[in-house]
């Protein structure tokens, strides 16, 4: 255990009602009861049963009083972190947490580093390295979606399985390496067939998780949508209006896991992550092109291709576009949006539709200046986002880090199960195991290093 | 006694670690019961003790499991608003904090209006009303002065004193009013010199504590500062020098007891307030002569002047200028600020000061572009805002409402000494100490309307 006492401001930065200062190691209740009076002349928080709380005063070295404060015990082992906490609730004024926080340093916690309590309570073994990480993207949760994958993740849906799955392969392998010190004797005290039948199982729920992480992606970090369209049909009026509707829950994410995303907004529980494009048209211009070239790129990038048409401006290449765009979007959702359809009549939409004839996706007419169906637009990109509801209780991979380790361990399975196919030797069919183990460890921390662990906790907030 | 229960988010907003939503009322205990599920299989909140931690979940009415907490207990009498409370410690995720919340509507609770928590207190008697004020003020405090004030008068510092007052009032004119009921006989049961005496003493206090607050004003709200001088002289440049060295604290006051207070900060502990003004010059434009009439209404309202000076182009008319603003700027600290001094040699330098041989304030050079004694210049003015020291225990009255109140409390404590002086009849005594009783109960609350609570509770923060 850690010998040093760490302390930081746990609340969202800034002011508040009340914030909460954490202290976390041996000596959390010796540095707070240094700094506290008790209200009631009760015994000092040195003696104080755990999971309680006392009302008193925070008091400096001049026996001047900071703040009147709530000061909640938790005990080792049972906290957070595994380790004595102290949770110091105090007046949300930036000034009184400063000073606090600076008390707490003077005598003799250290700072903590981003991420250092839910750090701390991986090393103490009071979760497994992917759960702390759920942690993380639980505070980072904007959604339905990717709040119950987090959720589910922390109370550890899926570190669970992996190391029942794990412990199973220790199992035969410690046979299969019992085996190879009678050598000679050319025993098989490992059952091939029931390990081939363990190693498919294992095979199929690796590929199982493996592939719920496009699934998972998408509903963590947004599903890219580019809006496309000739230049000056409404492209950008339309984003500011798609991003207007919800932003402030997106964009006051910072500090958190993931950098600040911008132009994203939440419909429906799922996150779309919008791209804007240069406008796409016929041209010898060489610069330009390499513009369109990129939006093309971006074409490729997205899940969802909004592409906007104006109905007051129909150029005259627009079945060269029509295929331009297909070309480059196969197999991806298009749904085409007739822009300013508050500017044309019955008639014109008729024109319209019979232009478009060859395009067999969905079509939609909207004004995104006047608000008209930008709603309907809304309902579309969900239905088009044909992400799978995520339930309480599923297990959605949606970490970057765990998906390269399954895709690693998969491999690693499969070579196992080719080689029992196979009939090789036991000293290479331990090595396969191992190195499937390996992989699965390195998902629940069982096999980490400071490298790995440095990059999770990094990313957290501070006084998590 | 309310019978709504309330609940908010109390920590700042934004994600945090970890926030907490604070529920109080007669069924705080109940309706946060109907949504947790306590970790041990022990007895549901409702038969918790007080000050007591849980662990558990919060559950929604799917037993979709929302998110892990730590429940806090408190029961009636013995909490922050005298009603049952009980706090919710969650991850500090907004989606979580929001469903949280949506939770406990559901269940019952109302939102809790701005600063309703705290008016609870006062309604419940736990703390009287300029007590309560102090808690915003404690709050919003971003300076060691500001914060002693506001501690001291949350702890009760001056509502004390004048509750005593106000009792001792209360028995002489008690025994006074008994007087006229025997008016015929003609009776004297208060002893006139002994309600001199406690008269002369109250009308001293009242005026120790209004005396206080131009510092406690200066302190809570800044010193104003003027920069003045003629156009192009670096007013502006020195102004974003002066304001860039610790902005932060003051820039991230909001939703708090006051508005957001620009171009403010702190300098050894005092706030000043910095007014940028246009340049002074003689000139026959009218519309030019306004602007600068307004720059000589800013030096009246300011404390302290800064009186920019370009080194590099004195202007001829600095005679008729020096008259100018010293004439407006009379009894007020002026500070005269030679700018640019990086581009003069020592020569100059001599001539600068010949030049201005009848300014007998103090005069300092700098370079603001160049940050050249930018230091200096802030102690210079640290020392001419001339505010006493606010020591732990010192009340001072920061508190416009608390001021005026004072103001007229002392015109009829000193009618009171007048009328006693002048031996007036027991009824005109009585009506003018009923006066003063009036305007000291009105600060701390014993006389208050619906109208007042709303102005001081309507600009707290929502979930204190």
């Amino acid at each position: 255990m850690n010998s040093t006492t760490i302390s930081a401001i746990s609340t969202a930065p800034g002011i508040g009602g009340i914030a909460v200062i954490r202290v976390s190691g041996i000596d959390a209740v010796k540095h707070s009861d240094a700094i506290f009076v008790p209200k009631k002349k009760i015994a000092s928080l040195l003696h104080r049963e755990a999971n309680t709380v006392s009302f008193g005063s925070i008091v400096n070295k001049q026996d001047e009083v900071i703040d009147e404060v709530l000061v909640t015990i938790f005990r080792s082992p049972h906290s957070f972190t595994g380790e004595d906490i102290v949770e110091i609730s105090c007046h949300g004024s930036l000034y009184v947490q400063q000073k606090i926080l600076q008390l707490l340093i003077e005598q003799g916690c250290v700072l903590a580093q981003p991420g250092e309590f839910t750090q701390r309570a991986f090393l103490n073994g009071k979760m497994d390295l992917s759960q702390a990480e759920a942690v993380a993207d639980l505070i980072a949760s904007n959604s339905t979606a990717s709040h119950r994958m987090a959720l589910n993740q922390m109370r550890g849906g899926f570190s669970g399985e992996l190391m029942k799955l794990r412990s199973q392969l220790l199992n035969f392998v410690s046979l299969i390496e019992l085996e190879l010190d009678f050598n000679e004797e050319d025993v098989e005290f490992a059952d091939r067939s029931k390990l081939k039948t363990l190693a498919t199982d294992i095979e199929q729920l690796i590929a199982r998780l493996s592939d719920s992480f496009q699934v998972g992606n998408a509903l963590k970090n947004g599903i890219p949508v580019a809006i496309v369209g000739e230049t000056n049909v409404g492209k950008s009026t339309l984003l500011n209006v798609l991003l207007n509707e919800d932003k402030a829950i997106v964009s006051d994410i910072h500090g958190t896991t993931r950098d600040v995303i911008e132009d994203s907004v939440n419909y429906g529980g799922i996150t779309f992550r919008f791209i804007d494009t240069a406008g796409i048209r016929d041209t010898k211009d060489k610069i330009e092109n390499l513009g369109i070239e990129r939006t093309y790129q971006k074409i490729e990038q997205a899940s969802i291709i909004l592409w906007i048409v104006d109905c007051t401006q129909l150029s005259e290449h627009m079945e060269w576009l029509t295929e331009r765009i297909a070309k480059r979007a196969e197999g991806k959702k298009i749904i085409l949006v007739f822009n300013k359809i508050d500017k044309v009549g019955e008639d014109e939409r008729e024109v319209l539709d019979q232009l478009f004839l060859q395009f067999k996706g969905e079509r939609i007419y909207i004004s995104a200046r006047e608000r008209i169906n930008t709603e309907g637009l809304q309902k579309a990109l969900v239905n088009a986002s044909q992400l799978p509801e995520i339930h309480p209780g599923d297990i959605v991979v949606n970490n970057v880090r765990h998906f390269e380790a399954l895709q690693q361990a998969l491999t690693a399975i499969r070579r196992v199960i080719e080689g029992l196919e196979n009939g090789i030797t036991g000293d290479f069919l331990s090595q396969d195991i191992r190195e499937c183990m390996h992989y699965l460890g390195e998902i629940t921390g069982s096999i980490s290093n400071d490298e790995i662990l440095g990059n999770i906790f990094g990313k957290f907030c501070i006084g998590k």
